[in-house]
């Protein structure tokens, strides 16, 4: 049987497989995949060893549909290689969407970066969740930053409530857009652009390159309007992934980020401690709501007050009023039986 | 003082600055308003009077950014008035995105629209809601239709999580996409593509139009695979919104539809019964959510919780299960208080 050090210290040694694995392991949902997932991250997160690295750079990639975010990870990866950085993709798996081609054409996706022994590339099934992010990412970066890859790479899909959740477990998030003006905007919302470090304009080549330039000037006066904390003269780029156009310059940038955070090594901790509670936030709420699916007591009130909705008598969210409360009861009572058994 | 049934006279009598005051009503937070605004909706809720109405037609409409879907909105909504339907828009409010033009461009949306009197276009703040539906539409949905108007259309932003909460609201969902193959499609994901009903692509005019046949093929090849029960032969359209060119194909498949549900009008009711079920689980799941957000007891637990997983002496999700656990106890202790001093 394999054990948790077994997992830490094949991750440790750098073996590609071992980290595979483990990624295949957090994303378990079998009950006792994850009491050694806990072991494992526990392991890691409590490290000494790994505490003394450097650590690695986080970074969300999201951007518009059609903005092209596979060739510009591709691209953008390869670069990082050619400058002497190891690199980790944890990318959305595009089986589950009409994307990448695999429907409507037969592109694969990153095809030279999946291929280059300095880079990891892990498409994460999303589950059927519609966020779009799978639901273990948060553990497969730390796995990645344990592997002690330069660069661990984060990609969204769409742009919406996904980007909020990458961007609370990443040090930058990069947006991508294109060279188009007004109404390519419309759907990428004032709180992406607030959560937003870097703005790529992609597709800067062809008849878009001229225009690409002038482009950049209205997204940057537009961009200081919306969220004016933020230097957009600096942290705005043109490239173009399709011809690797552009790339050493986002990455001198990020490098130089990179150094203003680990320098006021405050800054970057506490960021990475914020993000610690976020997930504290976010799993009270998940086990919430997985309680309230699968709780049998509540199916048997959700049954009852069904009724009453469905006959007009009361309506969905006095109702609700009443559910909540009865699921406080039957829980906090299943709560108290669980503590009391492991107490005995 | 107003009543309920101020607000419920006005807008059985079709005044419509009563149907916007009862908007404004029930999207208000203040704890008196909304018990005004339950009233408003019981009685609505109830009415046997308006339950001997024919129903309104609920359409969600959706599409990519840059699809066109303000003018859309306008182009098919005047063509619905042109055959003698009234028409009521519960738009996004463009102004808390970077959208519509209100930032990089200057056009109005709905013009026309919005200034003829068998229209309502009603704007509703997204509130900062990242899912890019405004937390109470159902609740304007039903004073639309309590109205008497023929046509609901409920517009969404993005492409994401915001599609589904809609379509848990209407009776009909629209997807709008461009004339472009494969890459365009990234970032719709399937489950989107299963909820949709009409599949329409718009901009089929000037350059694109002669493609535009040739891409409807492709797409109703892609979709027979992705989303098998639904006709897409049928039910797949090509339009241009902006020279207002296919309007009036739509329209008809939409009563061809519309005819068919409320004829087996048992299909047509089990949907919207199944909505009500979809919005008290909603509305239980929102509760619970807010509560532990505004719980005081939570905060003070929390804080103590903060401090073992900071130190890492606790991973994020093993005390999110304690937290849970606390949170259970706080609140059913405090939900038998209220039910307690309710009953006294």
């Amino acid at each position: 049987m394999i054990h948790a050090t077994d997992f830490y210290q094949g991750i440790l040694k750098q073996n590609v497989s071992m980290l595979g694995r483990a990624i295949t392991l957090v994303e378990s949902d079998l009950p006792e995949k994850q009491v050694l997932a806990r072991e494992l991250l526990h392991l890691i997160m409590t490290s000494k060893e790994l505490c003394l690295r450097a650590p690695s750079i986080r970074l969300g990639i999201s951007g518009i549909p059609g903005g092209g975010k596979s060739t510009f990870i591709e691209s953008f990866g390869m670069a990082l290689i050619e400058e002497g950085k190891s690199v980790a993709v944890l990318a959305i798996d595009p089986s589950s969407n009409l994307s990448g081609g695999s429907i409507l054409g037969d592109k694969t996706r990153m095809r030279k970066l999946s291929a280059h022994d300095k880079a990891f590339v892990r498409p994460s099934p999303t589950q059927g969740s519609l966020g779009g992010v799978a639901p273990r990412t948060r553990e497969a970066i730390i796995l990645c930053e344990a592997f002690g890859f330069d660069y661990i790479l984060v990609e969204t899909v769409g742009v919406g409530q996904s980007e909020v959740i990458v961007s609370e477990m990443v040090d930058l998030f990069l947006l991508l857009v294109i060279p188009a003006a007004g109404d390519e905007l419309q759907g990428i919302k004032r709180g992406i652009l607030e959560m937003t470090d870097i703005l790529i304009i992609n597709k800067a080549d062809g008849i878009l390159k001229d225009r690409a330039a002038a482009i950049k000037l209205e997204y940057i006066r537009a961009l200081s309007i919306l969220a004016r904390k933020k230097h957009w003269e600096e942290s705005t780029f043109t490239c173009s992934a399709l011809y690797s156009m552009g790339m050493k310059e986002i990455i001198s940038y990020i490098e130089v980020l990179k150094q203003k955070l680990t320098a006021s090594s405050d800054d970057f901790h506490r960021k990475r401690r914020d993000q610690l509670l976020v997930w504290l936030w976010k799993a009270s709420e998940e086990k919430i709501l997985c309680d309230l699916k699968e709780s049998k007591e509540m199916k048997k009130i959700l049954h009852q007050t069904k009724e009453r909705v469905l006959s007009g008598e009361e309506l969905p969210y006095v109702a609700a009023e009443k559910v909540v409360n009865a699921f406080y009861e039957v829980m906090s009572s299943s709560a108290y039986q669980t503590l009391r058994s492991k107490n005995d």
